[in-house]
């Protein structure tokens, strides 16, 4: 079956572009035309540190709109809800990680995602970025290659080239191959819910003590956001792990579905 | 003869960032630090409304060593001086033209020319943009592909992506292809006086009528700026255009030389 070419319009729809804990109200407006320049017209707001003020409105000139039509919400998962991919931009090779995408490369995956689905683009605070919490709730990772003696990117200068590399990929974006019978894929609240459903049990196995968490649950996440996990797939590991939690003697019962 | 691999450092020094005639002193700021995310350093300012201040430097961020160092000159003609290529940002197609380059292609172009010459990133007013006689100092001009319903980047949004795509380029650039002959490219001025040895012969010659000049020169000058000229054939023009100033009795004497 041939593949249709994804039109534009529908795709940009489906972006919301996500600032978290931004301190500068300015920079708020500023985004909003950085986005509205490349057609996109989303912006979510997680806890501004201001709310969107007279300063942003300056600084958002003719994407006024956008910025009265800004969602605000309390938290990162909160923003991602319903998203299948979401790529968070980070100054810096983390820790505990998978490797990072260069904005470019990032932006043709997310732009084939979004022929289909929903996604987001995520930005974090002016100074200090994302938490590694934040980041652990993202599905992909993208630098730019910045000069590496300074790569203090303004937060806005961030969103026009984030919204700019997606925009050209977009318009040359095929859905990415799909294999005959791959499924649906998980959002992001499906797969918060299987990391629930783990740590739910890790608590009462003791195998994770609250008192001393280490990084399980990130690392964790990580490893499921990553995996482009399906929904069928989910509901399968959900009710391995709901078999686990049965009295011994009903096991079979679980067992049998699969 | 294997073409060797230009090194990154010499082609960014190369680039000089021309902001012509800015209104702001703050967008001076963001453009210096938009241009040294990116590795450049070279900052010239063509007669600023208002030259670099406090707004400048606190938008600056940690670039006010691009804008202390930042030239402040009368003309575009000056900026450009011993450039050999020069990329203009236009936000529309302009009725007197050679087509505009999508900023990417304008990029790899540019970056060929940077492991060898001088080059020029030039950017207009914020509320005007380029007037067509500066366009028609350039040699060449690229558009952004934004949202056709809303194509107005801040001027350091677009500084941002227009270094973006050049750094992009650089890290990947090759020398462009030499003709085994080729030459040594004109400089902008050696273009600028052959037009300047034009004009003044078509003025003398009554072609060219100073109460009603219409559009000859800016003609003239683009399609010199477009032509790739190199200094020898500057040098061949002029002599062929001397050659045709000298009384008729002597030309034999000019047209030896060739």
């Amino acid at each position: 079956m041939a593949t249709p070419v994804p039109l534009l319009e529908p795709s940009l729809a489906r972006v919301r572009v996500v600032l978290t804990r931004t301190s500068h109200p300015g920079n708020i407006g500023a985004a909003a035309r950085a986005l509205k320049t490349m057609g996109f017209s989303r912006l979510l707001l997680v806890a501004p540190k201001i709310l969107p003020d007279e300063q942003s409105l300056a600084m958002a000139s003719g994407a006024d709109d956008v910025l009265a039509a800004a969602q605000v919400v309390d938290s990162l998962a909160e923003a991602l809800t319903g998203t299948v991919m979401s790529l968070a931009l980070t100054a810096r090779q983390r820790g505990l990680a998978t490797a990072p995408l260069w904005a470019r490369e990032a932006a043709v995956e997310l732009a084939g995602a979004a022929t289909r689905h929903e996604v987001a683009l995520v930005f974090g605070n002016e100074t200090s970025g994302l938490s590694n919490d934040e980041l652990s709730l993202c599905s992909h990772w993208a630098l730019i290659p910045a000069n590496p003696a300074y790569s203090s990117l303004n937060l806005a200068a961030a969103v026009q080239i984030l919204c700019y590399e997606l925009r050209l990929a977009m318009l040359v974006a095929e859905p990415p191959p799909s294999v005959t019978d791959a499924g649906l894929p998980a959002t992001r609240e499906q797969i918060e819910a299987l990391v629930g459903h783990l740590e739910h049990m890790a608590l009462d196995s003791g195998f994770l003590d609250p008192a001393a968490p280490k990084r399980l649950m990130p690392r964790l996440r990580r490893l499921f956001n990553r995996s482009r996990l399906e929904v069928e797939e989910v509901n399968i590991l959900r009710g391995l792990l709901a078999s686990f939690q049965q009295p011994t003697g009903s096991k079979h019962r679980g067992s049998s579905k699969n």
